[in-house]
C-alpha cells in the first residue's frame, strides 16, 4: 500500500463483495480501514473459495490490509461502539462506507446527529432498497442473453462479479469526490448507489440504451466475435487458442503481415466487395477473414504463434486458465510491480496484489495481508476510543466484543 | 450531472473505451471535461453501434457532458495549442486523462517542465507498454474458461468490457487521489494503469490467485451455477428465463416459502444428508435443489413467479434482453432518477444516464448530451488560451483547428 491517503479513516460495515472491494481499495491507497463484524464472524467470513479446513479465500483476499474489530452490534453497547468509531471525531475520518441496510446501528440521521459532516457510502442492490445481487442484476440488464456460443438459445452468465466492482469503483469515487467536497465546504454528505443503477448507467454509457432506442434492434448473440470490428478466436496446433483482435489500421495490419495474408486479403475484399482497412468492412468480412486465418493459427504451436504476432506488434492474447495465468504468465507473479507474495495468517502463502495505479509521487510500500477476524480489537477500543483495559476486559466477558480467536 | 466537481477541469486525449468513460464520469460529477480530438475525428469516432447514416451512438453515449475541441496535433502549432490547454494554470486545471501513447505532445517529462503539479493519468495495455486490449486481456485473466455452457469446451469471451470499465474507474480514482495530494502537498502525479494489471489485480482481490496457489486447482466450468452457494436459472411458462439465488439463508429461507417445498427440501437434505442452512451445502446440493423446483417454474408464467417470489423476498431476477430491459424495466426509464431523456445532436432522442451515485448534499441536475465534434473549439480557444478571433480564424484556414462540421 501506498500513503498518499494516510490522513483518511474509513470504517467498513460489510458483507460480500462491493463494499469490501471498495473498502480494500482505499486500503491500499493508505486509508486505514477498520472492518466491523460480528463476533464469530458475518455473512461472507466462510465464504468460498476455502482452504482443505473451511478458511475463506475469499475473505482473506478481499480484506487484505483492513484492521478487523469483532463486535456484536445485537447489543446496545456493542451499537454504541460502533457508531462512536463511525463519528468518531477528526479531519479524515467519520467515513462509513456499508452494503449493509441504512438502518437501525446504520441509520445516516442518527448517525450526523453524532457528527454532522458524516459521510456515508451505502450500497444497496435495487435504488427502492429491494434485494438484488450482482448475478440477478447482470440477468436484467441483457449481457447473458447474447453471451456464449452462436445459436446457443440460454442465457451465458458471466462468471466474474462486474457489478459489485463497478459498484465498488463507484462506491471509492463516492468517498473521495465527498472528502474533497467536505474538504471546501465542511459538509459531510449520505452517497447512495444501487447495484442495478450501476448496470443500467453502463448500458447507457457504452451506448446499448441508444442502440435500442434509435435504430430499434438488439444485437445478436455472436460467439467470441466483437460487435462491429473484428475480433476473433483462434486454435492453435498444440490446443491452445488464442483471441486475435484487429480494431485500428495499425493492428489488422500487424495481423496480415504477420500471418503473410496479404494477398489472400485482397482476394478476400475482393470476393466480398469490402475495404478491410475500414473496421466495419473486417466485421462484414469476419467469417471469411477467420476462414483464411485458420489454417495459419491450427498449424503452428502457441509458441510460434506468439512469436510472429509479437514481432509486428499484432493485439492478441492467449487464453489461460486461472492456473495457467498464476503458474505462465509473467504479469502474475513477483517481477510485476504490483505482486508480491505474502504470509497470510491460518493460510500460508500466496502471492497478492497492491494498489492496481503506480503514482509517481509515492512509493507502492507493502502488500498488507488480511486481518484475523478481531485482530485489532482491544488496539481500536482502546486507541481510537480511549477504553480502559479494565472495560476492554469487561466488554470480552460479556461478549460484546472479541479478539482473535483462532 | 451534479456539481460536486466544479473547480476541476480536465483534458482527456483519448480513444475508445477507458479513458473516454474516466472522463464521462468526472464530468458527470461537475468537472469540466475538455475532449481534444483530432480534425475530422479519431480512431473511435465512427465505432458501433451507428445509426443508419453512420453517425456513432459508442461515441454519442461515452462524451456525454464533454466540451470537444477538434486539433491537428501533427502540427507543431496544434501540439502547442494541446499542451497549452493541459498545462494551463490554476486551481483544479492542470489533469490529463489520456489511454494514448505517453510520448510525443503527451510526453510527462515535457509537459510537467510547463506545469510543474501536472496530473496526468496514463492508461495503457500492458505495464510494459505493449498492446492490450480487453478482449485479449479477459483471455488471459481465465474467465472465458469457466464462462458457459456445462461440458462445453471452449473459451466463451464476455461482451462487456469489463476491464474498460474498472480501468476507467481506477482512473477516476487516480485523479481524485492525486488532486486530493496536490492539494495538500502541492506536488503533482504521474499515474500509470494497465488494463490487463486491473485484470490480474482483480484475481488477486476476489480469491482466485489464493484458490490455485493454496488449493492447488482451478474451478471447472459450471454454467450459470455460483460457485460456492445456490444460484441457478429456471425457465418459466411462458418461455421467460429467471436467475434465482439463495446466498443467504434469509435467501433461501425465501425461495423455499416462495415455491412452498419446505417439506421437499426438507427430504432433500435427508437424502443427500446435507444441511441446507449451510451455503456450502447448498451448492453440494444444487441439481437435486434444482430438480426439485424446476417444476415450480416451468408450470407459473413470469407474472406468476414474480409475485410469488418478490412476496416473500426472494433475491431473483428475469433475464432480459437490451430491448427488454429498455422497454419493460422501470428501473431503465425516466422514473428512475439517473435516467433523462436527451435530444442528441444529428441522433435524436435516447434515454441517458447521469451520475450512478446519489450525493445527498448536491443535486442530481441534468443529463447533457455529448458535443458535436467541434463544437467548443473557438470558445475554449478563446475564453481558455486567450486567443483573439483573427488567430482563431487563421488556425482554421490552416486546418489546425476545425469547428462543429455537422
Amino acid at each position: 500500500m501506498n500513503d498518499l491517503l494516510k490522513n483518511m479513516r474509513i470504517v467498513e460495515a460489510s458483507a460480500f463483495i462491493a463494499a469490501p472491494y471498495a473498502g480494500l481499495v482505499m486500503g491500499q491507497m493508505g486509508a486505514d480501514v477498520i472492518r466491523i463484524d460480528p463476533v464469530g464472524g458475518g455473512l461472507d467470513y466462510r465464504r468460498w473459495p476455502v482452504t482443505r479446513d473451511g478458511r475463506s479465500l475469499y475473505w482473506a483476499s478481499l480484506n487484505k490490509g483492513k484492521r478487523s474489530i469483532a463486535l456484536n452490534v445485537r447489543d446496545a453497547e456493542g451499537r454504541e461502539i460502533a457508531q462512536a468509531l463511525m463519528t468518531q471525531p477528526g479531519a479524515g475520518s467519520g467515513i462509513l462506507l456499508s452494503n449493509l441496510p441504512a438502518r437501525g446501528w446504520l441509520d445516516f440521521q442518527s448517525l450526523k446527529k453524532r457528527r454532522d459532516d458524516l459521510i456515508m457510502i451505502n450500497i444497496t442492490g435495487n435504488r427502492d432498497g429491494s434485494v438484488a445481487l450482482d448475478y440477478t442484476v447482470n440477468a436484467a440488464a441483457g449481457f447473458p442473453s447474447v453471451t456464449g456460443p452462436d445459436h446457443y438459445d440460454r442465457p451465458v452468465n458471466h462468471v466474474m462479479p462486474v457489478w459489485d466492482v463497478v459498484a465498488a469503483m463507484s462506491a471509492v469515487q463516492g468517498i473521495l469526490v465527498s472528502e474533497l467536497h467536505r474538504r471546501e465546504t465542511g459538509a459531510g454528505q449520505f452517497v447512495q448507489i444501487a447495484l442495478s443503477d450501476t448496470a443500467f448507467a453502463t448500458l447507457s454509457h457504452l451506448g446499448y440504451i441508444a442502440e435500442v432506442q434509435v435504430n430499434g434492434d438488439s444485437r445478436p448473440r455472436m460467439g467470441n466475435h466483437v460487435y462491429g470490428t473484428y475480433g476473433q478466436d483462434f486454435e492453435t496446433a498444440d490446443g491452445r487458442r488464442v483471441m486475435v483482435t484487429a480494431f485500428t489500421q495499425r493492428h489488422w495490419q500487424a495481423l496480415v503481415d504477420a500471418t503473410g495474408m496479404a494477398g489472400k486479403m485482397e482476394q478476400v475484399a475482393e470476393l466480398l466487395d469490402l475495404d478491410l482497412m475500414k473496421e466495419e468492412d473486417r466485421f462484414a468480412a469476419r467469417e471469411t477473414i477467420t476462414a483464411v486465418l485458420r489454417p495459419w493459427f491450427s498449424g503452428r504451436s502457441l509458441s510460434s504463434v506468439r512469436r510472429a504476432l509479437d514481432a509486428t506488434g499484432a493485439c492478441w492474447g492467449p487464453y489461460q486458465t486461472f492456473a495457467q495465468a498464476v503458474t505462465e504468465d509473467p504479469r502474475v507473479s513477483a517481477a510485476n510491480p504490483i505482486f508480491e507474495e505474502i504470509e497470510q495468517p491460518g493460510i500460508g502463502r500466496f502471492l497478492a496484489a497492491g494498489c492496481m495505479l503506480d503514482f509517481s509521487g509515492a512509493a507502492r510500500g507493502t502488500v498488507k495481508p488480511a486481518p484475523i477476524l478481531g485482530q485489532h480489537t482491544d488496539e481500536i477500543l482502546a486507541d481510537l476510543l480511549g477504553l480502559s483495559s479494565g472495560r476492554i476486559g469487561a466488554l470480552h466477558d460479556s461478549g460484546i466484543v472479541a479478539g482473535p480467536t483462532e
